[in-house]
């Protein structure tokens, strides 16, 4: 029989079957708190975005510390939050398909929930869908990121009051960059993140001019929510990685005061050992290396060299101590979101016990 | 509420939710027919491996082939396919955990169950856990493929003496090389296989030397299987991909009489549209990056150019017309297992209509 979760609760991580995903309590509980204490008395509010971890545990710990509910990137993420008891989501994407419009207007009337449009095609989709409930409507604005959103000011505030005119709530604008979030360097971050705000502005500005309030303005990130709060362009930042953290984000250089720490790693084995080299049981199945290569915890000597589905290559630089055969290996991400969407559960652990076993929700769904 | 799968038998394709993926079953049953000619005559025998499509459904139609049965590349997916009916299993793979050992030794006994070695410390594992059932015991050798395996003939004669001392069954060689199954030109793969069958054949005189037989010599793929006939080394071949294929495969240079067309693909909506570009829904969780990226079909001048989580950008190279909002794509994935591997379900089509929905079997599992 094939282990489920919860006989895990209770016993030592290095006991789990292996790959699996771990979070540190501890550390999560420290970054959870850090970013609040980051935005404190600048009149920025945190919508934690979900994507990252898939995890109403964690999404629930978010709210409980001042957060004022979560971003989904998808329709099944909302469905899911929102089953969980998550009262406010943000759906920080488009919809361009009918269906996934019905879905997301049957989500609980209870639940606040808000969508992006980019579109007036967008925004009647979303309009056919309304009579079943309320909901906030963000227009996204392209501020950089070069992926949606609309492109220049006249077009956003046309689409804004449409998005009036059809009788439904105008909440502000989607006004996230991507591309910014992991720029090395943190001079040239900090100038991608005024390029980002003056981009912004022309929007506010425009918005401005029309007489459209925008209320809320969301954007930022883990890399940039240091150098948002000084700007006066958003009011809402959708941090994400900032609860789990990844060795992309860790390579990244930081201000000392906005220091998170990695919380989620990805537990191996070793099944094999040859000159030179060790080989996990953790590959492109367990880990996403589209940001590059997980980290060893513990052998700081040792490079995780090469992956395959299920197998995984460290060498030591230095010709250090290989691990033995059948020993644990904690390995941290290149990126935390695509890594924990391999997984079906997250084993929450404190002082190396696992004390919960959270689902991982909405993977590979729609 | 999510959909879930049997609701889209006997729809169209392009009407499914999206992310999705696709196997078009004509495609598959014409690779799946493909390779078993291609061996034909040849005394090399056929274990299809199933961790690139983690699908019953297909690893049946493989045996009804003529597959002698499958290979699987970790222990939930050797329970998982015995319990959907597969009576021949070969885990590819080393085990170094005392309760892994246990739960392949539950396999039930109807299930003939093959497992590698290439330590005294696993084989040890295996005996301990072995009064439960029996099952072959392969010696893994490197031949090239600098991943798991002894290194040395002196070595694997000793730990194939080993197994037959225990009173285990020793069935043979695992001499699989997974660094040359993707060289792209032509003659230097076919250069690349002579080179590991030289240092199969090294192993293979040392056994003969000591008068050990080796009933069974597996290893090869999709992309050597051709030349993989020629040599007199190995007689059963491992190939995986071929059922479904991928962008990587399909860019080698390939004998006219081995060509295996695409039969996979992940079907994306178009989100956002602007100037030039295209933004699908299909990103980092829907498609697997690590092997390149995917190809588009029916827009043969577009380049899927950026991956984000949920996102995907796909450029014109010649300023062609973009596909229209909320218009279906479809993508051929860089990699086929570690994509398979991000769904939950795969939508088997004929003709554009969905014929049947197969489950992804253990994913996220251990």
């Amino acid at each position: 029989m094939m282990p489920g979760g919860g006989e895990f609760i209770g016993g030592r991580v290095d006991h789990l079957p292996t790959p699996s995903l771990i979070v540190d309590i501890e550390a999560l509980d420290r970054n959870l708190r850090a970013l609040p204490a980051l935005l404190s008395g600048t009149g920025i509010r945190l919508r934690a975005h979900a994507k990252a971890h898939k995890s109403a545990e964690i999404a629930r710990r978010q709210i409980a510390l001042g957060a004022v509910g979560i971003c989904c990137q998808t329709v099944a993420e909302a469905e899911a939050f929102a089953a969980a008891g998550i009262a406010d989501i943000l759906l920080t994407n488009q919809i361009a398909d009918a269906a996934k419009a019905r879905r997301l207007a049957s989500v609980p009337q209870d639940v606040r929930l808000g969508v992006c449009v980019d579109s007036q095609a967008g925004l009647e989709l979303i309009a056919s869908a309304t009579p079943s409930r309320a909901w906030d409507i963000y227009v996204e604005v392209d501020v950089g990121g070069g992926r949606c959103g609309v492109t220049d000011p006249v077009a956003a505030t046309a689409l804004a009051r449409n998005v009036t005119n059809l009788g439904l709530n105008f909440a502000g604008l989607q006004a996230y960059n991507g591309r910014i979030q992991h720029v090395p360097d943190l001079r040239k971050r900090q100038e991608a993140v005024m390029t980002t705000a003056a981009a912004t502005r022309a929007y506010l500005d425009a918005f401005e001019l029309e007489g459209l309030r925008c209320p809320i303005v969301t954007g930022g990130g883990t890399g940039t929510a240091a150098f948002d709060k000084a700007c006066s362009t958003i009011n809402e930042v959708q941090c994400g990685s900032y609860a789990l953290m990844d060795a992309d984000y860790l390579s990244l250089e930081m201000p000392a005061q906005s220091l998170f720490e990695p919380a989620l790693t990805v537990l191996a084995s070793v099944i094999a050992v040859a000159p030179g080299q060790a080989v996990l049981d953790a590959g492109l199945k367990a880990l996403a290396f589209d940001s590059g290569m997980p980290l060893l915890r513990a052998f700081p000597g040792f490079a995780y060299c090469n992956a395959s589905d299920e197998h995984g290559v460290i060498r030591a630089a230095d010709g250090g101590a290989l691990p033995s055969l059948g020993s644990r290996v904690e390995l941290v991400p290149g990126h935390c979101d695509p890594t924990v969407a391999l997984h079906r559960q997250i084993h929450a652990a404190r002082a190396g016990v696992v004390e919960e076993v959270w689902p991982v929700l909405a993977r590979g769904h729609w």
